[in-house]
């Protein structure tokens, strides 16, 4: 290997370098179960918390204060982007994001605009050069991150939460030159982002494909959502950073997402992770992928599923310890607390 | 084979015997995409349409009068079984079902009662009656069903939908006794209503697990669903009519939703039909699964999806086409048509 070797246990794992033990981080390790975090939401909106380069950094940096994670990801959210694309966004308490201009035509696709980071999503960057001069130090590697495109448009489409994404399939198959497009337009936005995160200072980069596995089985996937996502990826490759490629519901289809690309293949909970391992391809890393839920039971019940998740990891270079899915609101602290020891000392060398 | 072999196309196809074409019937067939349903909708409330016989009877046969169907389902939602079971269940027209009361305790689950279907819903049973007299002249088969016993234990305990299914999965990962116990009662329940609907004239059941495989993966599906199902599906031997296991998202562990039971297997739209059917084993009859969306497309988009499921189930016996979820809401009156006779015409022998 070259001097530039990573030494933190999270980048050698990326890479399938041998490591002392597993690294661990959670989606959303950052947020509401952490009564630090409360304490700032209860002053802020969330748009305000994501756009003051300040509050993001404090929040990014409350978990790893708080336990011995071995990565951070700065605290953001998928959906401002779609903000300087020239959609009205607003995160309406109790209910969610909303857009109030959802896009609803090929007219509409055609006005989407696609401004360089830098105008829209500098305080995201700041927040990222705060954090990594704290976390350098301390040899913890900070993550930046984004929405896939059909996850983005599915919120641009629908605007908001779906179900059913009935809109975002019905524009899909039935004007595929528009959705072109689009895809094309959030490929080129997020990719700009991706990359300026990294050149801002963070170490790895992980996409998030929330929706396209409940929304669309394997043919459509590979028509409407494949090409999109191996043209960001491959544009993300001048980051010189590990990219990790996630997504869910997408178990019967793993292998068509592992070829789009990414160096780590993050998995949901819906697979076992030896198998989902499997369909990967043994030579790529992977990270997951503990039901979130399982940290609302008795600690016997968690360390169960914990096990379970190692077991299925045990001996191969390159597994990351995740969640399937984001943390619980509800999750006790003291729970992530154990599971973090746990991991690195159960799966210690 | 004996006198009693059906002759109709669909239950011919559910027992795997020689059919002139493939049978097709549609989830959600009647329903708000129909002018005939939005007019007697305007007039009555969702739970008035379920518990009056008439109408119920009335709602089921639109489709049935409407387009070349090979089967009809009895007009009914899957909730119900839960007021006489001492839930407030309440239809919020804009919102979907809310309950009033949700589980959430082991108290509460102990004061769950499982009266007889008589007493808590007779008038889908009426209304079987009555639609039976109409369609057995016409050899056209009538279809009962309930939901799946996870499937109400959430919206039991969420108290509605859900998008995580935090608070089911905590209750069942923290006290597994009490959810043995919800998880019992409610197969009693089911299994009686589903009987109830056979002897009152359907002549098929299907019944519909919509969530648990979006909420669980393999391990805990094997551990707190299958069990509950693989009895409820014993059970419904005593109807001696042919029993549809339907589900989604559990295309990464179908070989165990398959093993709980059934004579055919309803699989969602994620998974092209020949993969999943070499999951199920091709010893069992399979139903499914075009993507509902797809019927929003022009109609040559729509028909390359049609064209791809029948030739993943051409050449061998047992395969009833349906969508892979229910019809949507704006799904033009026309589709349906040209879909229902396109299936006839296209896999005619």
């Amino acid at each position: 290997m070259t001097n530039s070797e990573p030494t933190s246990r999270f980048l050698r794992a990326c890479h399938r370098l041998p490591i002392d033990t597993t690294p661990v981080w959670l989606m959303r390790q950052a947020g509401r179960y952490m009564a630090e975090y409360r304490t700032l939401r209860a002053k802020h909106s969330m748009l305000e918390m994501i756009t003051t380069p300040e509050l993001a950094a404090e929040i990014t940096l409350q978990p790893i204060e708080a336990f011995d994670l071995d990565a951070a990801i700065i605290f953001a959210d998928i959906l401002p982007p779609l903000i300087g694309m020239g959609l009205d966004l607003e995160f309406v308490p109790g209910k969610g994001p909303v857009i109030h201009n959802p896009i609803s035509s090929a007219e509409d696709i055609k006005r989407i605009l696609t401004p360089p980071t830098e105008q829209i999503l500098s305080p995201t960057l700041e927040a990222i050069k705060l954090v990594t001069q704290e976390l350098e130090p301390r040899n913890i590697p900070l993550i930046g991150f984004a929405g896939a495109p059909f996850t983005l448009a599915s919120y641009a489409i629908e605007g908001g939460g779906s179900k059913d994404y009935a809109k975002t399939k019905a524009l899909m198959y039935s004007d595929p030159a528009s959705w072109q497009l689009l895809m094309e337009k959030l490929v080129t936005v997020q990719a700009d982002y991706l990359l300026a995160q990294a050149k801002a200072g963070a170490a790895a980069l992980q996409v998030f494909d929330s929706w396209a596995g409940l929304a669309l089985g394997q043919e459509s996937y590979k028509r409407f959502v494949a090409p999109y996502n191996t043209s960001l990826f491959k544009m993300l490759r001048g980051a010189s950073v590990p990219v990790i490629n996630f997504s869910t519901g997408t178990t019967s289809y793993l292998e068509d997402v592992a070829a789009c690309g990414g160096e780590v293949i993050g998995v949901d909970f819906r697979m076992p992770l030896g198998a989902a391992w499997g369909k990967i391809g043994f030579d790529r890393a992977i990270q997951g992928n503990l039901d979130p839920m399982t940290l609302l039971a008795p600690w016997s019940e968690t360390q169960y599923h914990i096990d379970q998740v190692l077991d299925q990891a045990a001996g191969r270079p390159g597994h990351i310890f995740n969640l399937g899915h984001g943390l619980h609101k509800t999750t006790p602290v003291e729970n992530v607390r154990r599971l973090v020891d746990y991991i690195h000392v159960q799966s210690s060398n």
